[in-house]
């Protein structure tokens, strides 16, 4: 894991959730993506090294809905940079950790990931991603 | 906002925490505190330039027992860098944002802290952080 690549915030309104990120962090989002794939909506902000990922659905069956239904808006997870994902699965696996897929996926912001479960991870859902060459 | 000081996530037994969080980053923990004021003990790991603490109450009336009594493990806050904390907290107050405390205190590894009220971060609790001189 070389750095933490993003944090995942859930809300509920994309829009007035850029405005607020806007003014905490003091500067504005470098980018908006669509990933119909995970019915989601998603605005990127730098900071440092790092990035603030905010998450709102696209549809009611969206997992960041059903997370909002569940727990109210906030911190959904936090994503590490990985050099080589199926190297990082293997080893995870390996370790007892449960991976939410066999396989990596195609996310947003050009990346491959994988999820870890967050029930062997202190209840944090824990984003595995590595840029796509 | 300079960069992600640390993400903090709360836990229940620090000493099983230690041992998933390094399995989990590949790395031990640099160093355990305890914060005697918030009835907590702490551990950091480095990753990249930020830092994943781990939280867990050494008091039943700790917040951190609080929050996972309430919403079970996981991440607790979010704590950006900040260069002068006092300009930054006027800043964010003048923008319409609560802080928790009206002057900053001191945190765990040597860092001035003061919360930002998740009530208008989109359920996030912020915390900002200077390195004390």
């Amino acid at each position: 894991m070389n750095k933490v690549e993003h944090i995942g915030i859930a809300v509920k309104n994309l829009e007035k959730a850029n405005l607020i990120y806007t003014q905490l962090l003091g500067i504005e989002p470098y980018k908006t993506e669509e990933v119909p794939s995970e019915q989601v909506i998603t605005s990127f902000f730098r900071t440092g090294e790092s990035k603030i990922e905010l998450l709102a659905a696209t549809d009611e069956t969206s997992v960041i809905a059903q997370f909002i239904l569940k727990k109210g808006e906030g911190m959904h997870h936090v994503a590490f940079a990985v050099d080589d994902i199926v190297v990082e699965m293997a080893r995870l696996k390996q370790a007892g950790f449960t991976l939410l897929s066999e396989t990596p996926k195609f996310g947003a912001d050009n990346k491959l990931i994988c999820f870890v479960h967050p029930k062997e991870a202190n209840g944090v859902l824990i984003e595995l991603c590595q840029e796509r060459k």
